[in-house]
């Protein structure tokens, strides 16, 4: 959410906000604005809704989905910047602290697989507030580095995206990286927590720990999305809260 | 300092540590990056300087230096950003606590003038940390500003720039701008602490406080000029110490 | 047109187009980008519809409409620059010429009083190809400066905005700066053409040259403003064709 | 040439220019910007040395040299862009045209390597000006691509660079990236130019043609080298004009 940038308008922030318990907030470096961010966290703190920091790579144009050959460093230096934006953003403009951290796009994606990039950006969690959840893909590298830094983890899954064999996502260049029938969305966001598994592209089962399922906040159909998964859960006897609100593994 | 980006260096950032009690580190916005700000308070932390945070107008190419239409709110929300964010950097790079805010180029000039502007960046200050010191121009805008949100302010002077009758500096579009000559900034420097007052271009006296000298990194004698003011000062018995160190007006 | 930059989408430009005879498309500084520049030429040579440069100030954030302190050469440079990158894609994409060149946002507003930066806009086209035409708000700077300059100027007037009795717009941040009844709009932009006037915000009639109407593509209603415009002036017997299809003054 | 952005000032342009016969100037996306390319073509004209478009990847902050994901049709895009702009301006500014293209950095490497990005900035020449020449690192993608275009192509060497068996340049995040040794640099270029070959990281000899030789004017013994390697040149009795005055395999 908070991906708007001045005029260009993103997402559909008011419409979904109603139906989700936690939100990832964007930085300004692929997404969002000083005054957007502010906004955002304004309207969470009236819905209630927990937040965290997205941040992503420096490439506004490319709203942070194109791969970027970055170093480590470069990757904890622009992590600690962006959270430490948003804390003081979130703190003067609602008082509510931050929840956790998601990386955004092609830095979540990279993270997910390399075992540096995932380094660095746990130990720049660590640094900047260790109380800090890490959100990261489900089986992810991301997962681990949080883990390895003694933070809390969060493991994320998607309802709306298409899963290859190793637990990765479908690129984004495919046709199957989205799945847009959101019946299907609700029945695999269903087996996803009661089952720990989902269907890959393949058709193998692929294991995962689902404490966190996203919802795409620029999608067209976010909010009827967002409002069918969540009733499909609660049909299924799930509990549907903020990630600060139960116990994760640390 | 720290105005470098990326590839492209600015100012003589090690030249002038040595000379210097407290330095003012740009937070990405008219200049520096996440990297070259955890470079410099890392190097501040070295020489034990203190460290403030120097937030501009979205302007890099300009350097900041270009007025802009910005409105109160946007500049309540790039200060609060530019601030958090080097507050995260500084945190985690060196553990040391930011001790003063200074704004940067038009957005300094523009809040030395307009209360609305002065305004916002004294409440952005306050709602971020109300423990930092907010440095202006002496008898300025936002030195009033800052007294009237209860926060301590450090009234500055420059004795490398030329004075206009009523106070404010001399365009940097004008010849008599800058003054290159270093005996003649030392003298002044000199004056504007001991005798409160700095000759203008008009030959009148203007009545000052300075409670901080700045030097200007990227000038190109920014190393002989700290070194020949600050032994100026201490020549003349002048104690030269972060701003922190001595109790200021709040 | 060609407002959206990468992700961000701004703007109705498939169901404008229809019904304008020339456009004028964004250069990548305020909005645009060399892909949607590409796509939105493309478009509007499928449509038959001449196309125009509309070179904004280098601030995307604000989306051009926020003055800067830019020098006359600054402007100089940045339209040149702006002009011929989209000239080259024009002639890459669709093998059509530029027919004109539009400034966008607060450098329209600015070339509009200020000779200086109206003389450069001039030059700048004059020096980039001198067929290109000049539009400029109806007895403006700039419709001087293109005439000094030897350029073929266009009148522009706005059938969506409030005049003020010395003929420019009301600020963005009045209250009555747009018309946003369209039966309105089509009424005045009857009697800009028939009678050569507007009524301004004070009641006084305006006296304009309207050779060209401009519509925004980015509100919210902009193709029927357009439709119904375009058909109230053809109702007046009044012929809609692109401006290099007749003759201007020089 | 002309990788300065605003205050921010990169290379010895000045320095470097008495011994080179053509440059290569940034476009304002690593590098420059529309001040910046007018001042670096104005200053070519006077010195007579021809000027090419240097186009690099959207990343000022990385200055062009991380590699990024973009799209065959993006690179089309940014290319087409990024030539007009820098010809409008050399246009505009000194009535020289253009001689030749040649991509900066990451997407200098890419396009050694990838036909399809190589096929996108050929095409791209081809479609803003056919006469332009290409110029690539010899036995490149970008050399082949643009021959495939019908574009003269323009092979290139570097003496300050080491070479890995595969004819490609060692990466800079390597030790033996740079040839810091003038002397050393000078006999490999008389080498390259005479003997036709490089003797590789390995110690291999590497074929190549060598139809330029480049010298990085953001280096810091930039002009020392480009004078020697002119002077070894001429000792060596080899001419050195621009590209454009000897003819070149089309």
């Amino acid at each position: 959410m908070g991906e708007s940038h001045g005029a260009f308008v993103m997402g559909h922030d008011r419409d979904v906000l109603p139906f989700v318990t936690s939100i990832n907030v964007a930085c300004g470096f692929h997404g969002g604005d000083p005054t957007v961010m502010r906004q955002t966290v304004t309207l969470a703190a009236m819905h209630g809704v927990a937040v965290g920091a997205h941040p992503g790579l420096p490439d506004l144009l490319g709203f942070g989905r194109r791969e970027m050959a970055v170093t480590a460093q470069e990757v904890y230096d622009m992590v600690t910047y962006q959270v430490g934006a948003l804390e003081a953003i979130a703190s003067a403009a609602s008082g509510i602290p931050l929840q956790h951290v998601k990386p955004h796009g092609a830095l979540y994606n990279m993270a997910a697989v390399r075992d540096d990039l995932a380094d660095a950006i746990a130990r720049a969690i660590r640094d900047v507030d260790h109380t800090l959840i890490l959100m990261g893909l489900s089986g992810s590298a991301l997962v681990r580095a949080a883990r390895a830094q003694g933070l809390t983890a969060a493991s994320e899954v998607f309802a709306d995206r298409g899963y290859m064999a190793d637990g990765t996502l479908v690129s984004r260049s495919r046709n199957d990286a989205l799945i847009t029938n959101v019946d299907l969305a609700v029945t695999r966001a269903v087996r996803m927590v009661s089952q720990h598994e989902v269907i890959a592209v393949d058709g193998s089962a692929v294991m995962l720990d689902a404490e966190s399922i996203c919802i795409h906040g620029d999608a067209p159909h976010a909010a009827l999305f967002a409002q069918r998964i969540r009733a499909g859960l609660e049909a299924a006897g799930i509990t549907v809260q903020p990630l600060g609100a139960r116990s994760l593994a640390p």
